[in-house]
Parts: C-alpha cells; structure tokens; sequence
C-alpha cells in the first residue's frame, strides 16, 4: 500500500506543479509527522529527510543505523548514511535536484499537514542559508490533502473490512444492551469483543465507544460512565475500530421501550426523522466539485429547518488512517476549523457524516455514516441506520 | 503520577524563573507533544491550550466537547470551553496571567522538547498578535528537560519494573539460543514473552529485539533476519519492554560455543573486557553537575586506549516513557546530536549506558545497563552483564 501511495505522492507533484516534497523527522516513535507513515513502513531515530519529486525520484538521508532500516522496508531506491551531520548531505541532495519549489509540512488549518515541528523548521532554515532553497519553500498542505484524501482501492477495501467489524459488533452491542447496564459495562462488552478479533478502538480505548445514555448525559467527547440504563430513554453509541491500520466511525441510537411500549414517543421518533433526514441531505450534497461547507450547510439547513437547534460541530470528516484524517472537513466556516471547510471535495474522498440532536427527557438522537465519494455523488460504506432500534 | 509531574513542574518553572507554560495541541491522536501526555491523562481533538504558571495555576482551554473529557481526567482546576475561536480565551487567560515570559515547546536540538509544530506556531503568532507576549515567547526545552529527566520516585518505580521484566526475558531468550535458530525465530520467541504477560515492545516491534548474529551482520537499528545461528559465532541482542507506560532498554551478548570449546576465544573474551571496562569508565563518570559528553569522552577514551575503533553513536541516553527520552545525551559533540550532549546531569535521571565492538570472524559484542542518577554516583537499575554468556 505505500508503493501505491508513493507513486499516487509523485502524480500528486506533478499535478499541482510542485518540484519537490521533502519530509523532515527524527525520533518519529516520539513524534511522527503523519504524512511519513504513507511513504515510509519503518520508525527512524536521528534527523533525517526523506525526499520525493515529480520525477518520481526519492530519496531518503539517514542517519547510519537507520541506513539497514530504511532499506528493509523498501520503496527508496537512493538511501544515503551520514555519521555526524544531516546539513551536508541534504544541501548537497537538493543541489542536484535544484527544486523550483520545494513543498514541508506545515499548516496552519490541517492537523494531517502540520507534520513539520517549529524546532525542525528552524533547523531547515539554518542548514539552507546561502541556498536558493530558503526563498523556495512552500507549504505542503495541497499534497497531503490530496494524498492522504484520495483512497487508493486497497484503502478503500480496508477501510469497508473496519467498517463491516464495526456494524458486527454494534449488533452485538445492541444485544446487550438492557436497563440497569450502565455505560462503562457497554464500553467493556465492546472491548472484549474488539480484543478477541486482535483489533484495536479507532481511537482512545477510554472513549471508544463513547455511550451516551438518557437525557441528562453531556454530550461529546465524553468517557463512558457508570449511570446505567433505565426504560424509556435513548441510548447513543459512537464506536469504531482499527483494522489492517484503517478506521471506521460510525454512530448508532437506540431506545429502550418501557413495559407495554410499542414504538418510541412520537417526538423521540419524529427527532430521529429529522435527523435522518439532514444527514440525507448532507449525503446529497456530497460530490466531487462541492465545498466542504456547502455539504455542512446542506444538513444544518435542514435540521434548523426541521426546528431542531444545530449542532456544534462539523457535519462530516475524512476518515482514513486517522478516524479524523486531516485536509477538507464537511464543517461551518469557524474560526477553529480554519480554511479546512473551504476545500474541494473530490472522487474517492471517504467522509464520516454525522449530527444529532438532543431530546428532552429522553437522551441524544446521533446518527453517523461513512461514505466513499463517487464521480457523481457518494455511496454509503456503511449500512446506514433507518429507524430507531429498540433494545 | 501525572499529578506529581504537574506539581514538579509548577517547582521547575520557579526555579528557572518562567511566569508561565503554554502547551498547544489538536488532534493529539494524531500527533502530540511528547510534554503533554506528563501533564494531560487524555487526547483533544480541536485546537487546545495548556498553561501552568509558576505560581501554580492549571488553566485548560479546548474545544467544548472536548471540556467533560478534559475534566474527567483531572488535575486542571480551571477547564474553559470554547466554541468557535481558541484565540480570544486565549488571549483573555495571557493577559490576565501576564507573564513576563511564556515557554513554548521548540527545540532545534532535543525532540522531546520540539512538540510544537510549525503551523501552530505561526497560528499561535498570529493570535497573540497585537499583545505583549509576542516578544515574550521562550523556549521551553529547560522546563522539558528538567521535567523529563528528574524521574520521581514513583517513575524509577516503574522504569525497575520493566527491567525486572526485561532480565526474565532476557534469561528466557538464553535458555531459547541454539545452532540453527534464526533471528526472526528469537525475535518471535521475545514477542510470545511479551505478549502473554500483556505488554508491548519499548520501541517498535519489527526491531524490539534487534538480533545481531555472527560476524557479517549489519549493525544498528535492523530488524531480524532470517540467518541462523551457527556454532563459533556472537548473538548480541538489544531489547525492552514497556511496562506501565515506562520502558527498559538492555543489551546482552551471548557466545555459542563450538564441540568441546570451553570458554569463548581469547579475542572475544579480550573484546568483552574492553567494552566492559568502557562501560564501567563511562558509569565511574556519571554523577551531577557533569556534562553529558564527558560521561561519553570518558567511555570513548578507555575503548579507543584498549584498542578498539570508536562507537558511531551516543554513550547512553534518558529512559523514561520513551526509549530514547530526550534532553541531556551522553554523546559526542556531533553536529547531529545539536546542544544535547551540552547538558547536565542532575540526581534523578535515568540513562542508558551503551556501547560495544565488533570482532572480527565471530560478530557483535555488545552491553547496555540502565542505571540511577544519585547525589553522588549512579545506581545500576539493571542487573549489569559482567561476563560473556553461553547459550
């Protein structure tokens, strides 16, 4: 899979007319910029460049004992040794490449492509001093977008086997959920069920699932808690897995019928509809050529619209490697989310679309779904969630 | 523990004479400063600001879903949520603290330190802009290091429990060596110790342990191979374990005698004196108040004096919540290594103590011991190797 992106990294330079890409890092078991797992299968230990163009040249300068480990994971053809300084052979690397532009991994707006630490940018700026190179940096932020953004097949197929774990066990979940079992006894059930397939949580095990339960839990990046279940209140899950380095996110509700209930209160099901109903909408927005807001603002019309208040976060985000993978987000143009709203949506971008509301006596109402954007829309990864299930 | 490192770290910034600490992350899954996991028991997802003053206050300001998760693992009395902006809290929280100087974590020279990236940086300037606290950003690489490197008790606690584990380990592997087993077959021998007593690798597994076997292996960070072991040969292995958020880092040699040899030939007995009494120099060296390249000057000398080609690398590093714990290195004044080998050794730092040589027809010679800065010395942690062992 990193051949392929490797090769998708030097296309990407051509496209966008950008000479060179080069990737700073040492101790990347300590701090990784997050673009160097694409290209590298291995850690590295001293400060090292690893260097690619849209020549398709790449080239990777190590520090001695990292010159075996770089070469075993393979996919740099030219691996150079130094023993005392990175500043030499770097400087004498882009000599002979002479990159009109020379694209490093910072970004004021896209975690994915702030990978380049301020220390290491300081060192650069050092070690290219009287060099045209200083005056030719650019930010990398339009290649990692890119890269990171547009799945490969086979991340694509990774990304649907995270998924297809991930509806498995909130099925099981659904199963086990009964009044009197309390958040933290559902996080564990997930957990056993993820350890026994040798999988991880998509993200912080603490909060992965986030259980959201009746209408007095706070809503968000909550760690599941000890209040336990009661009838005739709603239970919210926001779970996902890591598998074959790929993460699902998805979002389920259900409500615990209480003795004699058939169905669920009318507004509890009339707040699920519209739900429904704004993430549909969100879903019909999405295609290649949309700005990330416009997708966002889609569903947030629609559930203002619908009476409900809007939610406070970002409608969808990329899913990937990371279960927020960086680059456009499907979000409002605030502040915090800095110029991220303001990007294109393309083919084989995979999204997370997500909102929810909260209903009065009740508990929270979220849906989440994972979507692969096609030449003319999007299809569902998931198997979306229709109508409110009963546990 | 985490409280013990808050506490320290109010203790460091008076006596370095900084106002105040301002930590920045987003997305922390993804990318974190190493500082933050010291001080902060969770992840955040948007833009976040961690300030600790000298006078003690722990201010926290995040996104709002991220505010109940923030609390939940305590220890920042003052959590404030935000919605659109971390700007404007932020500047409100610096101008009502107004510290004369604000420490943030760059550092062209220790990784540990350089937790801030590139792009929050010019974030970070461009929010402040207009404010006095432009002009008054430090690094905080002193507070890193201090904080870092002066383990408490409860830290040396678990840095001994990894040992403890890592010399079972170790024997295990002896008892494991023979004629025909090949370094992948060690390195899965390792991985089933660890994995059925529940704990991962000190460093990434495809090289925790390195096996170097034999006379024409590569030297370094290399990941095992498919070569066996042959009678009349060296296996060196460089191996940890990390154990309650804390690593182990120990080296052993083993020799494999051939039918009817008793002792290990002279030049490779002659060869483990040398790097013994290098290591011994280097630990005689090591106390508070000297300079981390004299430890390092100390071992150099008495290996080249017996004879024997320098090691290209560093004498012993911090051990800690990562292998290689940034600050102070016992190293030579290379240019790759920056200020670190300029530091000093304070009571309470954990190093290594590394080095070894290669001898010529029979492989790798090798020792690493884990040692305890005390008032006037150092104590071993490990369980030192004081003569070569057969397998």
């Amino acid at each position: 899979m990193s051949e392929e992106k490797r090769n998708q990294a030097t296309s990407i330079l051509q496209e966008l007319g950008i000479d060179a890409w080069l990737l700073l890092g040492r101790e990347t078991e300590q701090l990784c910029d997050p673009s160097l797992p694409l290209l590298l299968e291995t850690h590295v230990t001293w400060p090292s460049a690893f260097i690619l163009t849209a020549r398709g040249e790449r080239i990777a300068i190590v520090g001695r004992y990292d010159v075996e480990n770089v070469r075993a994971a393979g996919g740099w053809p030219e691996v150079i040794g130094y023993d005392q300084s990175l500043r030499p052979p770097l400087r004498d690397v882009l000599a002979r490449l002479n990159p009109a532009q020379l694209a490093i991994n910072y970004s004021t707006g896209d975690p994915a492509a702030d990978g380049l630490t301020h220390g290491l940018w300081l060192w650069l700026r050092d070690a290219l001093a009287g060099t045209p190179f200083t005056k030719r940096l650019v930010s990398g932020e339009s290649v990692v977008a890119a890269l990171r953004g547009r799945k490969t097949a086979s991340e694509v197929g990774a990304i649907r086997r995270a998924i297809a774990t991930t509806e498995t066990i909130l099925r099981a979940i659904g199963g086990y959920l009964q009044a009197g079992r309390s958040g933290l006894q559902v996080r564990e059930f997930a957990h056993r069920e993820i350890a026994r397939r040798g999988l991880t949580t998509a993200w912080r095990a603490a909060m992965c699932p986030i259980v959201t339960i009746g209408p007095d839990a706070p809503i968000g990046h909550v760690p599941a808690g000890p209040r336990a279940i009661r009838r005739g209140e709603l239970v919210h899950v926001d779970f996902g897995v890591r598998q074959d380095g790929f993460c699902s996110d998805l979002q389920r509700t259900w409500y615990l019928r209480r003795p004699g209930e058939r169905k669920a209160p009318d507004e509890v099901r009339r707040a699920f509809e519209a739900v429904l109903a704004a993430l549909r909408a969100g879903a019909e927005a999405l295609r290649p050529g949309v700005v990330g807001w416009q997708v966002d603002a889609a569903a947030r019309q629609a559930i203002t619209r619908a009476g409900y208040p809007e939610y406070q976060h970002a409608m969808g985000h990329h899913l990937g490697r990371s279960t927020h993978d960086g680059a456009t987000l499907l979000g409002p143009r605030w502040e915090r989310y800095g110029r991220t709203p303001y990007g294109l949506v393309e083919a084989g971008n995979v999204f997370t679309l997500e909102l929810g509301v909260q209903v009065a006596g009740y508990g929270f109402i979220g849906l989440e779904e994972d979507v692969l954007v096609t030449a003319t829309g999007c299809e569902y990864l998931s198997t979306p969630q229709t109508e409110i299930w009963y546990a």
